[in-house]
Formats: structure tokens, C-alpha cells, sequence
């Protein structure tokens, strides 16, 4: 008998993270229930039969009891919730499983597009050209710089971190990263310096911002800290807007203190008013760095290739697993 | 008794390629002739002593005549031109030396900022953002794709692909390259699969135009080569822009088949109706990807490097060698 | 109060595997108690405070019982063995965690050390010179062979295939993987090309033999496989002795069918009338690949650095976790 | 009518440079002359005619008078001889090409391999095995060092050492070169720190030595260098024996001060009995690194791609020009 999967990936439709050929073999490998969207009675009756639940219901105590035969839980939004009773999932050994990699590839090719485009002025002279007031050659270059060799500095180096790493690695840049939770070790072994994060803001001309939030980290960028990256620096922040100030941040791209792109606001969509809509020193992202078609299929491969294994009586290798240690830090996902 | 070395870099200004310390070298190890800019007579009377000449002035026979002891002359804008009679200064071992390698770092930087954009769509969605219609998260990508492990082409592989190919390493891409002027060997050598034109337009999504122009690669992709672009794909052009038909290809920008982004432009400055300036798919820049104040420095130091080494009895290791085969095809710079 | 660390690393001793400034930190952050080798009693008295064990004692479910506050069991040797109650550990959200990391960069340098060797002749060329009869220039080079561009096979991809890839990059490689125990897409993101045994042994100049023995892999490698490989092609064993037979091996490379390099026997130390002791085509290398005191003291690294996250509310990093799928596969250490 | 190639290449046989196929190509482009070898008269009647002459014959000014078409003059052994009356070649725009780059990747991996084995004792070991006095595990690992992160220092950058630059990548190595013909621009640019020679001997695990012989290089690593080697530094030398001081070598290897492996000799063949062929902490190889038969076919290859090159107007790629500056400084080629 195949193990039975219950798919209720909503708000991600279906047809978003799987191909058709995984869905394909999803139902070739397990007998898959799916539930409607928020019918919560018929994610109720299938749970007694459960091998692995595919998605983001809430799973108190009660549900995991209805649940004898859950080996997985997988979570394929990008971010843990506090939806699951993680304890007693831990203690019956269910894997608790997230596709936070999957944005991964994606973040870091936006991330230094990003940080190209301020590099360069790119955007700013497409519009510029627009409007009929582009400037040949060298004299729209004036503040154009090379990322080759620059100083680099990373604030996080997580899953983003790691992916952002490699295209970096061609142009040879001095490399500081500050990451708290990360022992040094793991920083040199990436051939980076471990540095604090005053240092890393004030030695490099090229900040990329990859640190998620925790109580730790909210407002880890205020004002005192946005005054210490040098005269002309360039700021790409890629992860999640509580970590920056984000009305000290406008101030200073308005003094053009420094160049900033962001991908990520303290509001989304952002007020018709704000003043970053009309600021130069700025690249404007609307939260599209990580979610984009091959992200989104790439969460439906890991999905099937790591139950495929767990059925085999293999370890999950793709997907992320929850640490015990840090679901007490787990937010509830942001309204809408 | 010092080399003399005749300084004549216009119209690039002598501050912009030279820092005051490679300029206070130059001053150190050499004897500093500077005539005026136009002042004929100031340089035919420096001729006589002169052992090295940076610039472009003509240098036709007479003049070459008149420098019985010049060992180099060093053109500091980055194409030779027509100005030197190129076979007397063979016979007579004259170095002809360029600063072309001296942009390549920052054109490759340009060009994989562009790709970037095209990639994600980072300018256009900055622009949207600016004029209240930005789109949030998946719904503003649906054309994003990654550039990981896409297949990339390259047509045209000297400085320019040479300086790029790193950059692409940590993509992983499927890359192929057209270059008639050189053997298979090169390319494999790069990791990269030597290919026809027309195979690497037809089945690459990301096209990197590097090609400089010559009688043969003028419309090198016309109408019909653009009509091999596989839809969607994403065409980068950062070299001269007589290789690409402009207007076949504002028609398939349009048109909607591909996106595009130019640095070069078949008049310069565009006119003010041109059709680019309003369309959607392309990346507008204005010749800006080679002359940042980075490169421009680079020239000087590699000119006072390797003037040192031929000073010392070293050949040159920086600059790039006019190479007799090909000063025929040199053409006159464009006026202005 | 410190948490309670119990130290029995034994057979390996603290001076190895600890820095004199890493056991300092350790002392620093815990309280370290240090039962004598093979002191059951006094183990056992410590449990009752400990907070991790650091080393392979046997852990039965009495003993963990005995041990409320237990968090951590790393093991310090290289390989998980039964010596834990592994279901026990789990339910109660003990870390299980492996050292096996540790060594991989030691052994992936000694396999392409071994490599180079093979592909060159290094070692059996500098026996020819010491008992006067070597070959100059291309005589002795008449099987010498490039890395560069090769078609390379792994056999297994863990730890020791991760740490070698990135070694591998640079020869740019054809690359072909096995590894049942892995998705294609793993593969495929380190950019290489799955295949299944019989290709990867048929299309490869160069395979390195990198899994770990199983059930499934004991004599992965028999006489036929063997006689899969290209005629001079190099073969790399530095895993498990178990995964190849050892005897088709001896006798293929007595008849000069390919050339090899090991590094573990299936008796060690080996017989003294092996006849692998005098054959010209191999490298015998006697268990060294992975011990070597970089790698020793990377362990004690490892070992605080995740002590100090998990003591300090986070998860570990460095270490390698025991999966509960895998356990019931560990294997007891062999003898001695 | 074909362009005449002379083709002389002895000593190298024909065979051994040029595969099959690129014999053919040879030959479909062009009209090959063959004289024997020695035969003067033969090639002096073949000069009148030709268009390049492949080999390394006696070209004095008469024989070049002799040659009012020749366009390019072809070593095929690996460094330049004075056997051409250069001045006269330069001030014809004659192309004098030389095939050194040829061997750089196999000389590039034989050095690696050489440095592994030093780190690791690999051939020293394998020699303990077949004496039955092997030691396991960690016992035989005392002096074993990672090559990743060290201290690594290169004495020339050369083609050697370009070639190997990309190798070392993945070691991530702190990485100082000595090359006093280079700019410090063209070490930056290679992401390596310009050094002295003394810096880089006392500073470096690892020093790979690859400088080229000239009068300034003869015995540049004399006693007084080779004492500035720390303890244990593992010492490669594979470009000219005339570099180093072979006896103050054979010295401190056999007082155990530093470990070297060492594919050139200052006399080949080495005497019977030389102290280096007991010493233990020596890899001893027989000037094998760089001729093996990919980088013999390499040759061919080069040579008729930039024959064709030339034939078609443009300018030689792939083959290494002579520099006039440089010309005086070739030496006659060893006897035998």
C-alpha cells in the first residue's frame, strides 16, 4: 500500500510548485489526499492515514494525535510558523521539513543584479535616458564602481548568504561577514573574515542585508548604524525590512549619503506617498527577489525528492529541517 | 639621462587616466615632454629625443622619420585607429601598444548587471514602482528566470568575452561561443562549446553581443538572425553597435519577442523621437559600460608599467600589442 | 552554572583532537568532568548532571535514563556506531551528532593527491630513480595523462565527494556521479552528471571510490565492475575496503589491465605476503587519508563551537547529525 | 597556390606533435616541404619558396635573405634558442612563435601533484608498504599538512605559473608571488600578493618554484635562501635546476630541515651516485612534468591553428611570441 501524502500547500496553488511530471510522480509514489482549502473536517478525516502532510495547516497537539502514521510535515511557503505542535513532533519523530532553500538561487541572483545596478546606475540612467536627459561615456559614470576587489561585507549567512557566496567569488572581493548565530569557523571556511557588524558596515562599499529577523535582529540597521557605511556605499537589502530603519534609511539616500536597493518594505504594497517612490539613490523591489517560477517548481522537486527518500527509509537531503532549538523563534506569517 | 617620453593623451585629460602617484612614477623614471594639444610644431620638436610616445596623433612617416630613437607609441583610448604608419614602426620594432584590456573588467561588470535586469526585470519593475503600479511578490515574475545553469551565448570572443567568461563560472551556464577569428582550441580551453552563429542565437536564453566591428561583422545579427532568438530570450549588447540592425531590432522589442538591453547606439546621442526611448522590453544605457573612473586610472598605471619595463629591457606586459596582421581593418575614430 | 560536559573521547586522547586554546574555551563555557577510559562507575555517576557527552561510550537506554538533562552525545571517532540508543535519544530531542566532517578535507587532498600519482607515475617514477633506472623526459611519460578536461567518475557523493568536488573544479572535468542514495537534482546543483555505476566505470579515465560501505554497497565493486573500466584507467579508493573486492582487484592490476591508488585495506595492517606489496601498478597508502593532525584538531573545534550554539539556545552547525532513518544501519566498530 | 610550410621540427618526430588529423589539416591547407633532418642544402633550397618554416634550424641572416616570403618561424621544442637572427626576423614583421605554453598544464599538474605528495608523503609511504614497514592511520600522518589555507608561495609567474594559479583556487590559499619581470598589477590581478623573495621563502608551507633561467635567476635559491624555508616547508621545483643550488639542498633535505620534490637535476642524467637518490625527504623525478603526449599533440595543434590564423590575415593566438627586448637573453640548448 502506498503511503498516503495530504496536499494542502495553500495559499501555494499546485500547480505553481509542482510540474507536471512531479505531481506526476507524487501520485505514481503515494496515495495523495487533498483536501480543500480550509476545510478543516476533511483535513481532519484524512489525518488517521497520514504518512506526510504537504503544506501549512495548523497541526496542534490534537491533529498530531489524529496522526499516528505522520512521519513529515513539510512546510512549502519558505518561512516556519508557529502552526505545528513542534515538541511532540519532535518527540514522535516527524520530521518537520521547510523549502526555505528553494528561494535561495533566485534571492542571490537578484541580490547581485541589485548590487550591479548600483554599482552602475543602471536603472537610474535607463530612466534618465527615458526622459531624454541620458549622459554619454564617462559622464554619467562619475560615481561608478567596480566590484571587482571591492571590500563586500554580508550581514547574515544563512541560506542566502551560502547562495550569494559563489557569484561573488569571481570578483575577488574582501569579504566580512557578521552572523552571530555562525561560529567563525564556518565563516572562514567559506573564505570570508568573521567580522563585527560595525566593521563589516564601515569598512565595505558593497553591504548585502541577508539577515532574517528575530528579536535579535529588529532594527539591527538604525541610524547609528546606516552612518557608519562609508561616503558613497551601496546597500542592498534582500531579507526582511524589520532588520532595517527604514525612515532613517530614506533620510540618507535623500542626503545622498549613500545608494540603496531594497526588495523588501516595512509595509507592503507601500503607501502611494512614500517618500521612496520619488528618491534617485534608490532601486525599488517589490518583494520579488525569491519568487519566481523556477523557485516556486524548484519547492515541488525537493518536495517529492525527499519524501521519495524518507519511503525509501532514507534521510531527507533537500528540504530544511526545523532545529528544536529555534522554533521558539518562529513568527506568525504577516496578514495577506 | 632619462628616457623622454612625449605626453599627448587627448582628448583624454591627463588627470583622468593617470592618479597623481602613477603620474609622479612617470615624472620619477622618465623625462615628461607635454606639448600642447594641437600644437603640431611643440610635437614635431619633441620627436627627435623622444623614446616613447603616449596618444594618438598622427604619426605618419615623416613624423616616425623624425624619432630615430622611438620604441613605443601607446594609444590610451582603447581602439587603434589609422594614425600610425603602422608598417614602418614594424620594420623598425616601434612597440604599438593599446589600452583596450584596460575597460574589459568594466564592461563585464556592466554586462552581467544588464543580463541581471533582463533576468529579473529589476529597472522596469523600478520604474513601475516610481509611477504606483509595482507588483508584488510571484505576480511581477512571471517572466523571471534564473541564470543558473541557462543556456548562455557569446558571440564575439576577445577582451570583453575574456573578461566576462569568470564572471558566468558560478552560473553553471551551457555556454556557447561564436568567434570566426579564432580556433575551437581557445574556446574549449575557456570551458566553453565553440559553435556556428546561428546555433548559439537559436538556442541560448541569455545572448552577450561582445563582437567588435569589422567589414565583416557589420549587421552581423540583421533581422534575420534576431528572428533565431528563442522567445523570451534576453539579448545583452556592449560592444559597437553597427554589429546589431537597430530598427529590426526596435520592431521585435515591440514586438514583445525578446528583451534587450543596449550600452550602444547607432547614433550617439539618440535622437529624441527615437522609438527606444518608450519601449518596455529594453534597458537603456548610454555608452557608460567601459568609461568609469576605475578603468580610466587603469590606463595610466598599465602605460607607466609597462613603459618601466621596457625602460629596464623587459617587454610589455600590461598593454595590448597592434598586431600587423590586422591594422588594416582599423578604422577612423568617430567624430566626437 | 556551567552546563556539565562528560570528556571520553577515547581511543582518541584529548591533546588530539583538542587545541590547548580550544579545551580552554571548552573549560571556560562548561563544566567538564572526565571519567577514566573504561571507568563504567564513574560515567555513570557523572550522568546524572551531564549535559552532553563528548565521546563513545555505550549509551543504552539505562543510561540515558540516567541522564535527564542530556542534550548533546557527539561522537568523536568518524563514524556513528550502535553505542546509543538511538530511538531513545530522539524522542527525548537528543542531539545525536557525528564528527565525520572533520576529515573530509584530508581525505579529498590525498585523493587527488593520489590522483596526480596515478596519472603521472609520481611515486612509481621515484623508485625507478632511486634504484637508477629512471626515464628522462617522454620516456617514462608514455602513460602519462591530464586531469584537465578528463571524464571523471565518483562513487558516492557525502561528505568526501562534497569536499572534493570543489578541488575538481578547476581540470573542469566531464563529471559523472553515483550515488543511489541521492536525488539526481543534488548532482545536478554541484554540476555534475548522474549516471548509474555501469557508466560511470565504463566512461571514466579517472573514478574515485568515495562510498561508505552499506549493506547494499559491500562489494560494489566485484571483478565485473572492474572490468568496466577503460584499459589505463586510474581507480582511487580512499572509502571503505569493503566496497571492492580486493582480490579481482590484485589480479587485474597484476595483468596491467588499469592503474590504482588505496588507501584502505580489507585486512589492515595487510598481510606481509600480500601481493599488492610488490605490484608496479598502485599506490599503497595505509589508512592515511583522513587522520592528520589538521583533522584531529578540527574535531575539538567542531566539538565546542556547536557546544557553545546549542548551550547558547541555537542549533549546531558544524557537526553531523545522526538521521533516525539511517541508525539501524551503523555498524560496530571494527576490532582494534 | 597553398602557402609553403618547411617543416624541420627534429628533434621532435612528426608523429609525436602532430595527430593524424592535424597532419592532415596541415597538409590541406598548405604545401609541406620536408627536408630530412640535417639535410642543409635540401632546406636551404626549400627557403626560396616558403611562407614558414616549422623547427628549429640554423636561420642566419643568409638563410632568412634566402626566405623573401617567409611570414613566421616556428620553435616546436619549448623555449627559444639563439638559433634565429632575430633583429632581421623583427625588422621583416617575420613571427617568431614559440610552443612554451604547450606543456604549462601538464607541468602545472605534475607540480601539484608533486606538492600533495609532500604534503602527505604519498610516495613515501608507498615505499614503506612494499618494504612491510607501513605505519596506519595517524601514526604515519605526523608531518602530514592540508594544502587548504596555507601559506603558498610561487618564485616566477610565467606560463608555470598562470597555469597552476587556477589549481591552487580551490586550497584558497594565502598566496605571495615573487616574479621581479612582472608588474605587482598583473600579481593583484591574479588575486595573489606581490612579494619579495625572501618574503615569500619565510612566509610559505608550500613554495612552488617556477622561475626560468636567466643570468639574474642562476642560483637565486643558494644557501641563504634556502635557510629562509620554516621548518617542514615543502619545496617544488619544476622549471630550471640552473635556479637552485642543488648541493646546499641536498644538505638540508638530508638534515630533515624542509621536505622538496625536484623534476629538474643540474646534470641529466643524475650521477649513480648522487646523494639525492637515498635521501628520504625527496620526491625525485626525471624532468618528466612537462612532455607527456597531450601536451607533445598540444604542439601540432597550436601550430597549425595559428598557421591557418596567419593564412587567413589574421594574427597567431595560440603559439607565445618572441620579444625582441628579450632575444639576447635565449641560451643555447643543452647538449643531448
Amino acid at each position: 500500500m502506498k503511503p498516503v501524502v495530504v496536499l494542502v500547500p495553500q495559499p501555494q496553488p499546485v500547480e505553481r510548485i509542482f510540474r507536471p511530471e512531479t505531481l506526476a510522480r507524487l501520485r505514481e509514489r503515494f496515495t495523495v489526499v487533498e483536501p480543500e482549502a480550509g476545510d478543516a473536517a476533511a483535513l481532519d478525516a484524512a489525518l488517521p492515514d497520514a504518512w506526510a502532510v504537504v503544506g501549512q495547516p495548523d497541526l496542534p497537539t490534537e491533529r498530531l494525535d489524529r496522526a499516528p502514521g505522520l512521519r513529515a510535515v513539510i512546510n512549502v511557503e519558505g518561512n516556519f510558523y508557529p502552526n505545528v505542535d513542534y515538541p511532540t513532533a519532535f518527540t514522535r519523530s516527524i520530521r518537520v521539513l521547510g523549502c526555505g532553500p528553494a528561494y535561495a538561487q533566485a534571492v542571490a541572483e537578484h541580490a547581485l543584479g541589485l548590487a550591479l545596478d548600483l554599482a552602475r546606475g543602471i536603472s537610474r540612467e535607463d530612466r534618465a535616458f527615458r526622459e531624454g536627459r541620458e549622459r554619454y561615456l564617462g559622464e554619467g559614470n562619475a560615481d561608478a564602481v567596480l566590484l571587482r576587489h571591492a571590500d563586500v561585507g554580508l550581514v547574515g549567512y544563512g541560506n542566502l548568504g551560502r547562495a550569494l557566496r559563489p557569484l561573488l567569488a569571481p570578483f575577488a572581493p574582501t569579504l566580512r561577514v557578521y552572523d552571530p548565530w555562525l561560529p567563525d569557523a564556518v565563516l572562514r571556511e567559506a573564505d570570508a573574515t568573521p567580522a563585527g557588524l560595525d566593521e563589516v558596515l564601515s569598512r565595505s562599499r558593497f553591504v548585502f542585508v541577508l539577515a532574517t529577523v528575530t528579536g535579535d535582529s529588529e532594527h539591527l540597521l538604525g541610524a547609528r548604524e546606516l552612518d557608519l557605511l562609508p561616503e558613497g556605499a551601496r546597500l542592498v537589502l534582500v531579507s526582511r525590512a524589520a532588520v532595517t530603519d527604514y525612515d532613517a534609511l530614506a533620510e540618507r539616500l535623500a542626503a545622498g549619503r549613500f545608494l540603496a536597493a531594497s526588495d523588501v518594505w516595512p509595509t507592503e504594497p507601500m503607501a502611494a506617498d512614500s517618500p521612496f517612490r520619488s528618491l534617485e539613490g534608490v532601486v525599488l523591489s517589490a518583494h520579488r527577489a525569491g519568487g519566481i517560477p523556477a523557485a516556486f517548481l524548484e519547492i515541488g522537486d525537493m518536495v517529492v525528492d525527499d519524501l521519495e527518500l524518507m519511503a525509501g527509509g532514507l534521510a531527507p537531503v533537500r528540504l530544511q529541517q526545523a532545529a528544536p532549538e529555534l522554533v521558539a523563534r518562529y513568527r506568525n506569517r504577516p496578514a495577506g
